[in-house]
């Protein structure tokens, strides 16, 4: 009799299925298994599932932090087969089927990485602290601070050349982040702060976007990249295609021709690279560091393991690898979790991942977007109305929806952006020790 | 003729009128000189004014700093006459009229000293880094983390002593802002976050707090403040009067009757002291640090240098000091501009400061306040009610008011509190190293 009730115990115990990362991806894999008979463990090492593509407006001072993130367990109080842990995933143990996290281990049946990824330095790391980049909610606040104190210390300086180097922005990269950060920038410069200062006129700020290729918005039509070019000047900013950065410090940028940008201000939206995953894996990677997935997403000799989003190289069979985007990782999450559910029902047919290409949109300033969908190509007002459409419907969370609405109406009609605070004085004695370190390079 | 021109120059230099802090005090002092023949140079170390009375529902996840803060320039950006510089201030040079800055020096012709007051640890610094208060944004959003992250490792702990530790919240001092902090934690935990956790029963969270005095509240009288702790009570607080505290560290706090209580989250809300306003300028402060100053807030022997709010004790002539709140500094602010008008007119009639006390008010979570008025004494609902409209109308910005009752009218239905976000890793690293400090006290 307990020897039954031991094994029916046993019996009983869920398939257990872990997903490291609650990005777009790992999100949508385990919404995907809502009510499915397993049990769902999501680690992340935040406490937020973070939407990506308003980032740049809390790094710009447009919208708060809570605007564009919500706690991942408000999103799964419902769903009873989820467990959200906090924790930093260090390592996988394969054959044990356990991840090794800071806090504890985790053991799985079925194993989901979504781990994401993270702007590469192109092996200049030591760049890092003076060109942050865009990734984290901390990132955006660092930005902010950085970006306002510039205008601060602008205004109590004397030193002319200095006043100058805190008053340019360098953006390097000019893909969609670059671009909107861009934008944004300028109009915060040219706009919202015009009339806040005595002594300094934040309108000759100087906004600088570089892309060591031919064109911005790789990836899009050369009518569309022509297009965010032409409005980008239109805001006030300096674009330089093809140049390259040679080097990055306290001081400013070094090109690859030579010259040197006195920037206090520099921006990092160049290049990316995956995180440790294909280590932990011991799997195949490209040369971003992403893992060479097998056609239905699996680790290739682990059918439990699935890697996906932007820590995945995923090319359909004969075609182009697909790009490390927002809907790619949502489209493979909910692919994942039919994947699973068949295996659950013993139907393990073979069921290869496609993508659905429904498009890409990237916005310069308030008031033009460029739109490059699948049955048309916009440009202008009128794309940028539906990107803030398309924006506000996938903002996760009803009152985020809301508040992110209310707040663009207000910054839209006043200019007086609301969320121009500096909460972190530490910020300020760094730069003030930093701000001279290059007298004459 | 250039004799002339200079001196007439020199003539037309404006009064310069100096104010050093941009707290309730330093903002009614400077926008009651708009217009006056001054000039005005407001010097704060942060580049925002923040509604203090609202700090608490930042730290326990009920609002987001841009909802309670607003940056000083947009305030002026219509008052000519002033300028904003961010810069903290060290020194003050008394002879030769000059407030000597980190970042530069500020000559005066009068100087307004608004530098507001600190948290007072009784001689014990040490015991700050592990009994956090609640003064600036960045001491919020420190709090929240804090807070946050104990729920989320008592949520991974497998030690069941340990997971008690991380759930208990102690509350040192019952004013204001100690009660106010208790009843908003005790609903985020027993409310907001009720169904979050899989592991842990968030309701089950001990919320306690200290006082070491025989009421709480102390200034309202007996009736509300019994009615204060009765609501506490009910809300799940344990309340403890005529307790003092020993000795607080990273494992918990010791009460001078030789009990600890182990917990990883302890608030400090108890004794307040100015800062070095006093050393400054060489005068006679009281216990607390505060300067002591003349009816008409001169400083003694100073004439043209007056000290305000928190930083000040005032005293009308055979009365009891006034109480270091809020509409006390609003008063002596708006009181000094008219000081220094009349002066200008050379009117140089006396004018004393006199303090008209409106009376004070409490919440107790998001169903009950305390009020008392000049004319009547409220508790309960209609109290709390008056208390949320009180405070929305003296917030200051229309865009904060408006995103404040949002807030308010969303998470008093939903309990869905948006502000939940834990933003900065780095306080995890630390969090998880301290944990176990005291393993056998």
């Amino acid at each position: 009799m307990n020897g039954d009730t031991a094994m029916a115990t046993e019996v009983a115990r869920p398939h257990e299925v872990v997903i490291v990362g609650a990005g777009f991806g790992g999100l949508a894999a385990a919404r995907g298994l809502a009510g499915a008979p397993v049990h769902v463990t999501i680690i992340d090492r935040k406490n937020h599932h973070l939407f990506q593509p308003l980032l740049y407006q809390v790094a710009t001072a447009g919208v708060s932090p809570a605007d564009v993130a919500v706690p991942i367990r408000s999103l799964f109080r419902n769903q009873k087969n989820a467990t959200i842990l906090m924790d930093t995933v260090v390592d996988v143990d394969v054959d044990a089927g356990m991840v090794r996290g800071e806090r504890a281990d985790h053991p799985f049946d079925t194993l989901i990485l979504a781990t994401g990824s993270e702007y590469s330095y192109f092996g200049h790391d030591d760049w890092r602290p003076h060109a942050p980049s865009l990734k984290s909610l901390k990132d955006a606040l660092d930005i902010r601070e950085k970006v306002l104190l510039a205008f601060e210390y602008a205004e109590t300086t004397d030193d002319a050349a200095e006043r100058e180097r805190l008053m340019t922005f360098v953006i390097v990269g000019g893909g969609a982040t670059g671009v909107e950060l861009a934008g944004a920038l300028a109009e915060l410069a040219k706009k919202a702060l015009a009339r806040d200062f005595r002594h300094i006129v934040p309108r000759e700020a100087e906004i600088i976007l570089l892309e060591a290729g031919p064109s911005l918005l790789s990836g899009f039509p050369p009518k569309l990249t022509d297009f965010a070019r032409r409005a980008l000047t239109k805001l006030g900013v300096t674009v330089h295609l093809n140049t390259a950065v040679d080097q990055v410090d306290g001081y400013g940028v070094t090109l690859q021709d030579g010259r040197t940008i006195p920037a206090a201000n520099i921006l990092w939206a160049a290049g990316t690279r995956a995180p440790a995953v294909g280590d932990w894996l011991g799997a195949g990677t490209d040369r971003q560091g992403r893992v060479i997935v097998a056609p239905d997403l699996t680790v290739p000799g682990h059918p439990n393991i699935f890697v996906i989003g932007d820590a995945a190289s995923y090319a359909p069979e004969g075609g182009k690898p697909v790009p490390a985007v927002a809907p790619v990782a949502k489209q493979q999450g909910a692919h994942l979790a039919k994947v699973i559910r068949d295996r659950l029902d013993a139907a393990s047919r073979p069921r290869p991942f496609r993508y659905r290409d429904d498009g890409m949109l990237a916005t310069i300033g308030r008031h033009a977007a460029v739109a490059n969908l699948r049955w048309i190509k916009m440009a202008g007002w009128f794309a940028w109305m539906f990107w803030g459409l398309i924006h506000i419907y996938f903002l996760i969370g009803a009152r985020n929806r809301m508040m992110v609405f209310v707040n663009w109406v207000w910054a839209y009609f006043t200019y007086g952006l609301g969320a121009r605070l500096i909460t972190r004085s530490s910020v300020m004695a760094t730069e003030d020790k930093r701000k001279r370190e290059r007298p004459a390079a």
